[in-house]
């Protein structure tokens, strides 16, 4: 069987994990990595990958089945994906929940002019998280559901505190709160304030003389990011910043619980839960799967962009559809 | 919008399930069950709810958008959903999962013929630990997984033991091994027997003047149900066992741990879990979200028989792709 043949754009934390995915999948094959760098600065984990400028992307149109797309959300998914829909098959992680729709709307029109297949918003929020608030809504309307982060890094908290004059470095991870976990999990359906739900532990290595007292006023006061939680803010040296905090671990649970029976008398707690000491691998691992999706979906003839709601989820696996009932039903 | 008019053959706790999941679902109407027993003896919990007797099904076959089969996989099911799948588009909990091939084949051959949409093995598992399965696998190829059910009643067992000399009802719990749980949850992919990962309580009131302790010689030794399990056997007269033990709870969790990075160095773990109050309304609020998939694909043109494998998630929803991209992702 022919594998399907991989191009990743952005070579960063996430093109690695999508490039060590595609290892582990034998019907994968990474052939391309397309950087905004100087392609000879790049060095690709993988033997025998061609590494090319993102500028070149056209001239590979024949060579890559679904080209990965590993930029930011913020600046880099909303130009990249619908240019990159125009030539390929696409997979993104677009992940600023409140733009999707827009992001959907510019990417579909690119991939229904061009008879593409666009994957957007593939990881674990939104992805596999968004699946499972998806299903248990579906299965329980009558109910609520609650997503819970951590214990993990927030990537964008860690760099806002990096902004603050005097900081050299940071790391902030999102915290559950336990009570409030326990209290959903044991079907109570309490209603949560954004500060009940989370706590923000943030490791800061300050620069050599600077204000620690002004920092931490600075990080715990801040608008959107940590003014809406209980902040604690520890100064470290940047050693134990490397030695204690170098991982990227993440996870969390969403949680529904919901009510069946002729008067609501029957109560039903549905959870899925993450625990990743590897954000960027296991995202990688997400995209990978969905590339398969938007081959196949591809091959089939469809076009136009997709999320994980409409990817029917045996495209989603190397098996076939035989093996998964005989095994996985 | 049209509701989706929705049939139930079979009239059990299972069919109850279904009728008071049609409630709850604004664009479901359950229009008629079917029983074989004498319609007149039947009282649907809802108004204005039509009885027939199950002979009469091709008679409605106008009236109904999709029939829900509420029979029993032993014996009823192999039969039914085939010949119901000739009349109408059908949904059934088909859950002897070795057996799962066999009776897709039969239920594709005839849907296929008939022109409509057949999904089976709905429900909790098979259904949605299947699909926990089946995304978990796909996104981590190089892992383990792991199934526990419970605690909850097993109906199968509790019968078991029904049927032996000398008791006069009796409910059999199944029930995780603590420890096995939390290792696998640590992502240390244990190997572990059958007797490692479940004990098995039961709960036996037994007859006036029956042998005790014959009787908890024959549960425990019981070949396939008891021998292979460390097995607790507790009397307890009716009154306890009609107090203590009345519900039908049920549960449990698919837990897959795979490894990805350069040389397997990051471990995670995927979970998701169930804790239901009422097995038969669980079951049976899955089988009305496939019972809506199923009127949808039928709609679209699509024929033969599916499994959740095959069902873009989004069909499940009364939601609009709008809205769930919206509000979901």
């Amino acid at each position: 069987m022919a594998k399907t043949r991989i191009g990743i754009l952005g070579y960063g934390n996430l093109g690695r994990g999508v490039e060590l995915s595609c290892r582990q999948n034998d019907d994968m094959e990474l052939v391309a990595l397309f950087t905004r760098r100087d392609p000879a600065s790049v060095k690709p984990l993988t033997e025998g990958v061609a590494v090319y400028s993102a500028d070149d992307l056209a001239a590979h149109r024949d060579d890559i089945d679904v080209l990965v797309i590993c930029g930011g959300s913020a600046n880099d998914l909303p130009e990249q994906t619908p240019a990159c829909a125009r030539l390929f098959n696409v997979v993104d992680s677009f992940d600023t929940h409140a733009n999707i729709p827009t992001h959907f709307a510019n990417v579909d029109a690119a991939a229904q002019e061009a008879g593409t297949v666009a994957v957007i918003s593939a990881g674990w929020d939104p992805g596999m998280f968004s699946l499972a608030r998806l299903y248990a809504t579906s299965i329980l309307p009558e109910g609520a559901d609650y997503t819970f982060w951590g214990r993990g890094v927030s990537q964008g908290h860690s760099d806002a505190i990096r902004r603050i004059e005097g900081v050299a470095d940071a790391r902030q991870y999102t915290v559950p709160v336990p009570e409030a976990l326990e209290a959903v999990r044991a079907g109570e359906m309490p209603e949560l304030t954004t500060r009940q739900k989370h706590t923000r532990e943030c490791f800061v290595v300050a620069k050599e003389g600077a204000d620690k007292a002004a920092i931490e006023k600075a990080i715990v006061e801040m608008p959107n990011y940590f003014a809406d939680y209980d902040t604690t803010v520890t100064f470290i040296t940047q050693e134990e910043l490397d030695r204690d905090h170098a991982g990227i671990p993440h996870g969390g649970s969403v949680i529904r619980s919901g009510a069946t029976g002729a008067n609501g008398e029957h109560t039903h707690v549905i959870e899925y839960s993450l625990k990743l000491d590897s954000n960027p691998e296991f995202t990688g691992s997400v995209l990978v799967a969905c590339a398969r999706a938007a081959h196949r979906l591809s091959q089939e003839g469809q076009k136009g962009c997709k999320t994980l709601f409409d990817i029917p989820p045996a495209y989603l696996s190397a098996a076939s559809a035989e093996d998964l009932r005989a095994h996985l039903l």
